[in-house]
């Protein structure tokens, strides 16, 4: 599968009282880190892929994250995500979060692609399309 | 003018590691303060008045704030919003934040009323009209 | 145990260009239930709370979320929190979320309770004192 | 004065319903460009510079932004950010925020220079260190 690589700054105000990352804020970098291997594996933004694949987008059904070591401001993280599975109109993806070398988090997402006009239509689920898919699966 | 009055909860996630208010959720309160002031004003959710109208927001083009005093994660503060002015397609509110009696933070906002139907067609400022007008002015 | 209801207006900056909430506040807002849950057992705010008990606060270490059906800005979602199991310096919690009546998504945490006076000590595992776990334990 | 130019990709999440950027995440990105700023000018971390400086941060006492052009995810906007005076313990910023060539907002903020120890000591003002005045005053 395509794997793309990110690093994003963990800046002050990602941060909570305790002086680490306030964890909402790292569900926000994981779903851009999304958005960012679709683009990458389609060679388009998300605005233009929305368009170019008539859909409403890849809105998120089940997530399970796991933080093993706590980031703070200043840090760099490097995070590497993949799609792990596809199903007809669903899938799922892998987010790796390193901090210093370490793995810091792991987040686990399925998705559904969505299709429909809100406000006006509804959203509902329609088959991944097959380039979406040969794209996502490629090495690199 | 038709004054709302909001309490709202700083909770831990608006905080940072100063441990005070993180100031960009102070605008995010501010904002829904706006939209509970148009909302009682109308006797109509955002999402009814957008339909009732038939417009596309009123989204903000000038915003000034002054914060006198942090607040901190616990802490309730009391939010009074209204406008101060009208014009043909704008305009001005301003939200007095108190916490614990004394002023904390002052918030100005100009704002436009804008008509449209994005992504298919962009949109442009429009009259606010005049029930709307009307129903902001009051008394309360 | 004891559950706590709390009420949530999801707000217009709550939500995405799909027009639905951006689930990453979905995770705030659970956290700020989590908090209030503690809050209710013990009668105190979490500043409170957090000096009462000499610790640092409870990050998560585990959390897995569904999302069963999207909520939209204007919606009122109503949130029943509980712990569901204590360990020694770590329990889990359930958050139901339902709005019109439905589950529109369920939330599972694993927190750490943790010791430590960050920027100047490291955070480490401590013993969840008896006294929280009987609080949280209590019918209501 | 020392200018800093950072190039930030606008999210998915950072957008509202009306498909533009909901302007609170303006405030933040700014807020990161004024850290990333004095951060160019000292060649520290944020981290780092609290530190090296023994100060509580730069809290925000007064902002002032205009918004020309809304920008939508998948705009990269460069932003510009410099002090443009220094009083004996706070600072005046601009940040001018360019997309597709044209200025699409500008934010003034005014900041001060705090230390303390919180929760333990409160903050108060106090005076900017003359190498900071200068590492943020030259060329470049």
């Amino acid at each position: 599968m395509l794997v793309n690589t990110r690093v994003v700054r963990i800046e002050w105000g990602d941060c909570d009282p305790a002086r680490i990352i306030y964890y909402p804020r790292y569900l926000a970098i994981l779903d851009a880190c999304t958005t960012a291997l679709i683009e990458r594996a389609l060679g388009m933004t998300k605005r233009e892929y929305l368009k170019a694949y008539d859909f409403a987008g890849h809105p998120l059904v089940n997530v399970h994250c796991r933080f093993l070591s706590a980031t703070r401001f200043g840090d760099d993280v490097t995070i590497e995500s993949s799609v792990t599975e596809f199903r007809r109109s669903s899938f799922d993806l892998r987010h790796r979060l390193t901090a210093n070398g370490t793995l810091a988090a792991e987040g686990l997402e399925t998705r559904v692609w969505v299709k429909g006009h809100p406000p006006k239509g509804a959203i509902s689920p329609a088959p991944v399309p097959a380039q979406v898919i040969e794209a996502l699966s490629r090495q690199g």
